[in-house]
């Protein structure tokens, strides 16, 4: 097989990075960065051991033995070079890298301090910090990566759906988590896009919550954060709802005022805006209710290969949205050791507005 | 509450290296080093923004305000102070540091290159990498380590025996997986020390396989290497069986092998032996038989707070394993294509003996 389009487009793009900075060739090893740029689907257990070198007319990866077969298969008859190389793996490409005449080469700003070192040690030449060159290609998807997270959006809603047709009181926090994460795994989830979050009754109230055996009692507020994973891209989503009882008066207001901040977000959120105005627009509306303190986190995120990655959608935000993102609009209102509600969509950024992936319902939902 | 004799003992460890290194400080932000020498239980969650300072008079956590509550309670009446901080985190660190006199501060190698970059510059000092301080002081387990140790282990092999009722043809490889998950986490494990293998026929010849949608049919044989998290303790297990059938010759040929590689790994491991000939021991004994090119990764590892830490069990470690290290012993023997079998457990270096942790049965089970 040749090499797909969008692939050369990425590789070429990179290039145009590497050429502007006067770098000669790219040393990747971030697992998301490898993926995007091989195209290599299913060689990247987080746990191998791997390199991707890019020059200005070689591409080349390095795997171990446990991976090497899977490598060669995903090359297939493209222009990539497969290599073995086992424990000095650094040192073997540092090696290549001089052979092939490579003077200045650029490394992640995010692989651990001790790589660079021994990277600086063994490369001849000079090392660099490429400045997100892949994060930035990363940041508008094409129609290959929109429809993975529209696949992984859809497998989370489902798993809402069946969540839904389960929850009841006495259940443990423990098992409404592994119950969401039985129906994505058995469905087709790529193992899972983070650790759920499910967080009941005063649990609520705090925004990272985790998971803990607590058993959901009747009139709880039940916060479900949790997202599948197809085709590599990942999905984000929070719904919460009211169980073994109607909802209280203030719950309802609470949820009403949260929803009425993620709507406002999505409304902002289009192509050529500031990410900061998108947060400010439901900020602004839950600081209208006096209910800005009790947000304390950013509205939201980019999400792609990985569940965190850029744009920043945060009060301190500089990025300007582009079309082809895929962003989070999340807003919370945590009210400390009472009760708390978040509100999460995952929404590709359009021309003129802001498209959502998420389509589980978000009218407050007692399950009674 | 005042602090643990043996969190005390570790400070004071960590400040001899500091010291025999002349470093005035350390600056900790690793998960797992920062939860060994604070002891702080549940605020480690690995999206934490979080770091970690030990002085010669001070010890200071900082945290963000999702998780300053559950600081503090961790920290109670020990001399940590618990500072807050948000998106500044590493740069107000430095000026804490500066302010208590700090000339030269060390870090961690692991942590990424950008974090050192953003030390070495708001830092007004020197700044030096720590040479695996916490590490090296993590080989060597207490009482309170091993027993949360034992606990996962004791999970894990609770899992294994629950799975032989469940196995048989007809189900998918991630069938296997998830309910091994579900036994363990709905049990009590916190989250799993790592994800699953789970491979089956043909796909037991990869050591690294993961897990598939695979359909085990009869005869197969089926490996799993799974373990539980209990006191934020790993485990590790690998067992291979035969379902559907009675074991092949072939099949049992290839089990007794490993299994008699397992049992000289064992067998060699013990306080001042060198890692190297433990892997030796267990890697001659398959290589009498012709099988050593088949047996393509190290004997074993160390297992703590991570699933993979020192000491290395390799055939090119340097490491003489020490009284109170957990190592497993894993040898597995590989025909590409065609089957594979592991056996590892889970061991404590003793004196004149490794003690198995993993109880799990290791004779060759036959589930039909």
């Amino acid at each position: 097989m040749s090499m797909e389009p969008r692939l050369i487009a990425r590789i070429e793009a990179l290039r145009g990075l590497m050429e502007s900075d006067e770098v000669d060739a790219a040393l990747l090893s971030d697992v998301s960065n490898m993926r995007y740029i091989t195209g290599f689907d299913r060689v990247f257990d987080p746990m191998v051991h791997a390199a991707v070198t890019i020059g200005p007319d070689y591409l080349r990866f390095y795997t171990d033995s446990r991976y090497i077969e899977a490598a060669r298969t995903a090359a297939g008859g493209t222009e990539w070079d497969v290599l073995l190389q086992g424990d000095q793996l650094f040192t073997k490409v540092c090696q290549d890298l001089t052979a092939a005449g490579a003077r200045t080469i650029a490394v992640e700003s995010s692989v651990p301090h001790a790589r660079f070192v021994l990277v600086a040690d063994c490369f001849s030449g000079r090392v660099v910090v490429a400045d997100r060159w892949v994060e930035r290609l990363r940041v508008v998807k094409d129609a290959v990566e929109l429809d993975a997270a529209a696949r992984a959006a859809a497998l989370t809603d489902a798993a809402f759906d069946h969540i839904l047709g389960i929850l009841k009181p006495g259940l443990r926090e423990i098992d409404v988590s592994l119950a969401l994460e039985v129906f994505m795994r058995s469905h087709g989830s790529e193992g899972l896009a983070f650790d759920p979050i499910v967080a009941s009754g005063p649990n609520s109230s705090r925004p990272h919550a985790g998971v803990t055996d607590r058993l959901i009692e009747p009139g709880d507020i039940l916060t479900m954060d949790f997202g599948a994973r197809v085709g590599g891209y990942c999905a984000d989503l929070t719904r919460t709802v009211v169980v073994g009882a109607k909802a209280t008066t203030r719950q309802r207001e609470l949820y009403d005022a949260v929803l009425a901040a993620n709507e406002a977000g999505l409304g902002a959120a289009r192509s050529g805006v500031r990410a900061r105005d998108v947060d400010a627009a439901a900020r602004d509306l839950l600081a209208g209710m006096g209910l800005a303190e009790h947000f304390g986190h950013s509205l939201g995120h980019g999400v792609g290969l990985d569940v965190h990655e850029e744009p920043r959608v945060s009060s301190v935000s500089d990025e300007i949205l582009r079309t082809g993102s895929i962003i989070t609009i999340e807003p919370g209102v945590y009210l400390a050791g009472e009760l708390g509600v978040r509100i999460e969509d995952l929404v590709v950024v359009e021309e003129s507005a802001s498209r959502l992936l998420s389509h589980a319902p978000k009218g407050l939902i007692e399950i009674v």
